[in-house]
C-alpha cells in the first residue's frame, strides 16, 4: 500500500495540492482580513467557521484552473477562491444543523457551539459576504455565476433532504442530486479560475465541463468511501448514509441485486423502521459485486473530465487538473475491498 | 376612531400604498416568472413562500423612492423591489424556523409545511435568487449593496438571538440590533429606488437616510404594538416579545422605572424562569408612563426621517415618502392606551 492511500480525504488531492501552498496561504490571509470586516458581534463566530474548514478543494480548483506557471497567486483568483469557499462553508454550517452533527473534523460544529438558531444566521452571513466579495469584481459575471450556482446547490440539497428515508429514489434522482449539490460548485470554481486568468472562451467551457465531471466523480467516490473506506484512514465514521436514510449509488446497486425479501428488509433500514445492518449490507455488497460497479461509475466520470480537456493539452492548467484525476483514481483503488 | 386605525399592520401605510397597486401587481407577476425559473424540484416551495408574503413594505420603498409622476412601473425598479422582497422573505423563512412559529399571516410557515431542514435550504435558495437578480443590473452596485445589507441584517438577528433570555441588554444594544435587522433593508430599498431612478447623489443619500430612520421608527412602533396593540386590530398575538425573552424598548423603559424587587421578578420572566405576567407588566407600563416615552422615540425617528428629506421638497418621491411618516405617526396614536 502506497503512502498515498494513507492520507485522509482532506488531502485526497495531496500531491497536486502541494504546489498550491502559497495560494492557500494567501487565501487564509485574505479570509482573515475579510472576517475582520464583519460586524464585531459576529466576527468570532465567522472566524470559528473558517478555522473548521478543511479540504479547500474548491479554492484549489479556482487556483489550478487559473494556473500560470511561475506566477504568484493572483489577487483576483484569491478573491474568487474565497467566494467559493465561503459559499461552501455556509452550506456546511447549514448542513450540520440539519444533520444534528456534533463534530466536523474533530471540532464542534457551529450549530453545537453557538446553537442552531445562530448557526442558521451565521451561514446566511457567510453566504452574504461571499456574494459581497463576488460583487467586487469589475463586472457582474462572478456574482451572476455564484448566485445561480448557489441556488442550484440548495436545490440539490433540498431534493436530497426531501427524499431522506424514502426508498422511492431512482438512479436519475441520484445523478441529479449530486450534479446540483456537489458538481455545480466544482464547475463554477473551474469556470471562474480559467475565466479570471483570461483563458479563451473554449477553454473556460472545457474547464467548467471538467469541473462538473470531477465533482460528480468526487461525490460518487465519497459515497463509496462511506461503505468501503477505513475509518482510521479516511478519518470519519462509516455507514452514515445508510444510518441517515440517504440512498447513494452503492445502495441503489445493492437494491437492484438483492432478492425481493432482502430488498424489503433493506427498505425498512432506509426508512428507519429498523436499525441499519451495516455489516450485513457491506457483506452483501461484497458478495454481489457492488464495489466494481460504483468504482466504474467514478472512472467513467473521471474519463469524461479528462476528455473535456483533451483538446487543450498546451494550456498551463491542463496537466495539473488532469493530475487531480490521477489522484482520485488512486483513491478509489485504495478503497477496493482487500486492496 | 378613524377607519385608518382599524387597518392591520399589513396596510400600515395604506393610503400611500394605494398608489402603488400597478407596481405591486408588476412585482407579483415578476416574482411568479422568477419562481418558474427555479429548479422544478423547489418551485412549489418557493411559490408557497411568495404567497405567504404580506406587507411588501420594502418593495414599496423602492417604488416610492424611485417615483416619477405618471410613469408606469419601471422594469429596473420592479427587479430591485423583487431583490429586497426575496431577501426579506428568506429572512422570514429562517426566522420562523428559529422561532418554532406555526403560522405566519394565518398560513402554515414554510418550516411547518416542509420541515425545518428544507426551510433552511429554501431560505438559502430564495436568498441566492435575490442575489442572482441583483447581479443582472449593468453594474455591480446593486449586488454589492444588497449583499452587504444582508450580512448586516443577519448580524443584527444573530445579536438578537444570542441575547434572547438575557437581561444584560442595554439601550445601545437595542438600537444597534434594530438598526441592523430592520433599518438596513429599509435604507437599502430607498437607496436603490432613488439610485435606479437617476436621482442626484445628494438625493440618493437623503433617501437612504430617510429609509434608515423610517426603519428604526417602524421597528420601535412594532415593538410598542406588541404590548399596546389590539389583537383584533393588528391581527397578531400580543406579548410575544416578553414570552420569548426578547427585550425591546418598552421593556427597557419599564425595567428602568420599576422598583428593584419588581425588576428582579421581571428579569425572571425574561430569562424564562417564571411564566411571563403580561397583564401585570402592561398595567405597570401604564402606571409608570412607558407608552409616551416609547411613542416619543418613534416620533424622534420619524422627525429625523422627515429632516433627511427637508432639503429636497421638489423631488417627486419626497411627498410620498413623507406621507409614510404621517401614516406611521397616526398608527402610533391609534395604539395609545384608551386612544
Amino acid at each position: 500500500m502506497s503512502s498515498q492511500t494513507q492520507t485522509r480525504p482532506a488531502h485526497a488531492f495531496g500531491q497536486v495540492f502541494d504546489r498550491l501552498r502559497p495560494h492557500q496561504a494567501a487565501l487564509d490571509e485574505f479570509l482573515r482580513e475579510q472576517v475582520a470586516r464583519f460586524e464585531p458581534e459576529i466576527r468570532g463566530m465567522a472566524d470559528y467557521c473558517i478555522d473548521t474548514s478543511g479540504k479547500r478543494i474548491r479554492p484549489a480548483l479556482v487556483f489550478l484552473s487559473g494556473w500560470r506557471d511561475g506566477a504568484a497567486p493572483a489577487p483576483d483568483l484569491v478573491k474568487a477562491a474565497a467566494v467559493v469557499e465561503l459559499v461552501h462553508l455556509a452550506t456546511l454550517v447549514h448542513d450540520d444543523i440539519m444533520d444534528g452533527a456534533d463534530l466536523r473534523r474533530s471540532r464542534r460544529t457551529a450549530a453545537r457551539e453557538f446553537g442552531p438558531t445562530a448557526a442558521v444566521l451565521l451561514g446566511d452571513a457567510l453566504f452574504s459576504h461571499a456574494l459581497h466579495l463576488a460583487a467586487q469584481f469589475p463586472t457582474t459575471e462572478v456574482c451572476l455565476q455564484v448566485a445561480e450556482s448557489t441556488r442550484r446547490v440548495c436545490a440539490g440539497e433540498i431534493v436530497q433532504t426531501m427524499r431522506r428515508g424514502s426508498t422511492a429514489i431512482t438512479r436519475d434522482d441520484y445523478w441529479r442530486i449530486i450534479d446540483l449539490k456537489t458538481a455545480e460548485l466544482f464547475r463554477v470554481s473551474c469556470h471562474l479560475g480559467s475565466r479570471l486568468a483570461g483563458s479563451p472562451a473554449g477553454y473556460v467551457a472545457a474547464a467548467a465541463a471538467f469541473g462538473r465531471h470531477l465533482g460528480i466523480a468526487y461525490q460518487v467516490y465519497d459515497d463509496l468511501a462511506d461503505f468501503f473506506g477505513d475509518e482510521q484512514r479516511i478519518g470519519k465514521t462509516l455507514g452514515t448514509d445508510l444510518a441517515s436514510g440517504k440512498i447513494t449509488l452503492p445502495l441503489l446497486v445493492l437494491q437492484d441485486r438483492l432478492p425481493a425479501a432482502d430488498r424489503a428488509a433493506l427498505a425498512d433500514e432506509i426508512t428507519g423502521r429498523v436499525p441499519p445492518q451495516m455489516q450485513l449490507r457491506l457483506r452483501q455488497m461484497n458478495e454481489l459485486g457492488v464495489f466494481p460497479v460504483v468504482a466504474q461509475a467514478v472512472q467513467d466520470e473521471i474519463s469524461a473530465a479528462v476528455a473535456a480537456l483533451a483538446a487543450w493539452p498546451a494550456e498551463a492548467p491542463t496537466p495539473l487538473l488532469m493530475g487531480l484525476c490521477t489522484v482520485l483514481d488512486a483513491q478509489v483503488s485504495a478503497l477496493r475491498p482487500g486492496g
